[in-house]
């Protein structure tokens, strides 16, 4: 080794700082494809399918300074497992990105056609989802486990609209099977707003695992029911 | 360390051969919730929604085995990679358990009434993504970048039928709109095969890091061109 090894402190730090930017981004995203599917703006949407790029670059960096934390520090007990913790929440991370995409890609097509009826409850997973997001990378900064079991127990929100939403919009094509089409659309920027849910659930359950040293992910599942009408 | 440290070879091949394990239970579960659609079987179904234990447990434990490489062994270079990605791979072959639940459910709702048509496309998918899967997990113990390709390139054929599926059941739906609950489930079984080959190409991609060091995710990506219909 011939330069310097930086302070491991420093490097946690800008770790960090990557991955709230990376989650900023992200969120950022999944909020202008809802936002172009509410307003009906199909340049808005082609912004979100263009702009992929940044959350991509950045995963890339968050991998490479997990790995030379790991390369270069050795660090032990909870150091070591905050960039595990960070290795896992950088893939959800950009998982949502991929899904501000999947749900453009859906958007474009929706908007080729009449809307099916006035989005609410979209908007409002899309609110919910984006919240968990953020307090998910809030309690990991600040290692707050209280915070992120709050993110995990608020998931079930998400999961209702999805299934409500599933039945209304089957209601809607059954009345008019014209609409089925772009109805289904909407079933599926449902389930890609449930899924984003997930990825602030499993970052939930990573800071819990970093603070705490327990793995939480099976034993919550376990007693869970499974959601009613929308699988 | 009281207890003597484990030669690092013996402890990665262990692991390996947890994750291969792994693979095989995800790869039977989804096999299972597929066959039992296809043959309208719903013990079948129940079973896979009452048997995602050995995986989750795999997975906790998988996960305390690179903790334990990690901390114990302090890897460099390759073997860092290697312990890295099992990391990556762990998560995404938890997911495709997690998939194969999400299809026994949707599964379990078709089931209550009469079939839309006869199933080809959605065997057909899981066929090829259990195979992407075997390939890529091959790929991994092996060290086989090329075989890791060759996984990533197939997932085409994915997307292709994902898109054809969607296209089909629409018409299906229009024609008669009786069947829209129904086929609504069947989207979204064929978007579950799709999410569990995109699984494969992650791990896929991560051996192809683990290998050669260098990260093919975003460039493969780029080149990529928006499926057509089903997005």
């Amino acid at each position: 080794m011939e330069r310097q090894v930086p302070h491991f402190r420093e490097e946690l730090e800008a770790l960090q700082a990557r991955l709230l930017e990376m989650g900023g981004l992200a969120e950022e995203r999944v909020r202008a494809a809802v936002q172009g599917l509410v307003v009906r703006d199909p340049a808005l949407i082609q912004k979100v399918l263009a702009g992929d790029e940044p959350i991509n670059q950045l995963h890339i960096e968050v991998d490479n300074r997990c790995f030379r934390l790991l390369a270069l520090h050795q660090p032990m007990a909870t150091d070591l497992r905050a960039i595990v913790a960070a290795v896992k929440i950088n893939t959800d991370l950009e998982r949502v990105g991929d899904l501000a995409v999947n749900i453009a890609e859906a958007v474009t097509r929706y908007l080729q056609h009449p809307p099916v009826k006035e989005l609410i409850d979209i908007p409002r997973m899309a609110e919910h989802a984006q919240e968990m997001l953020r307090k998910s990378l809030d309690a990991f900064v600040r290692e707050d486990a209280a915070l992120a079991l709050e993110v995990c127990e608020s998931d079930d929100l998400l999961d209702g609209l999805n299934g409500q939403i599933f039945r209304e919009l089957i209601t809607f094509m059954i009345e008019d099977p014209k609409t089925i089409s772009r109805a289904t659309r909407l079933v599926l920027v449902s389930r890609y707003l449930e899924r984003f849910g997930d990825h602030a659930t499993n970052i939930g359950e990573l800071v819990v695992f970093m603070v705490e040293g327990r793995n939480i992910r099976h034993a919550r599942k376990l007693g869970k029911i499974p959601e009613d009408g929308a699988a």
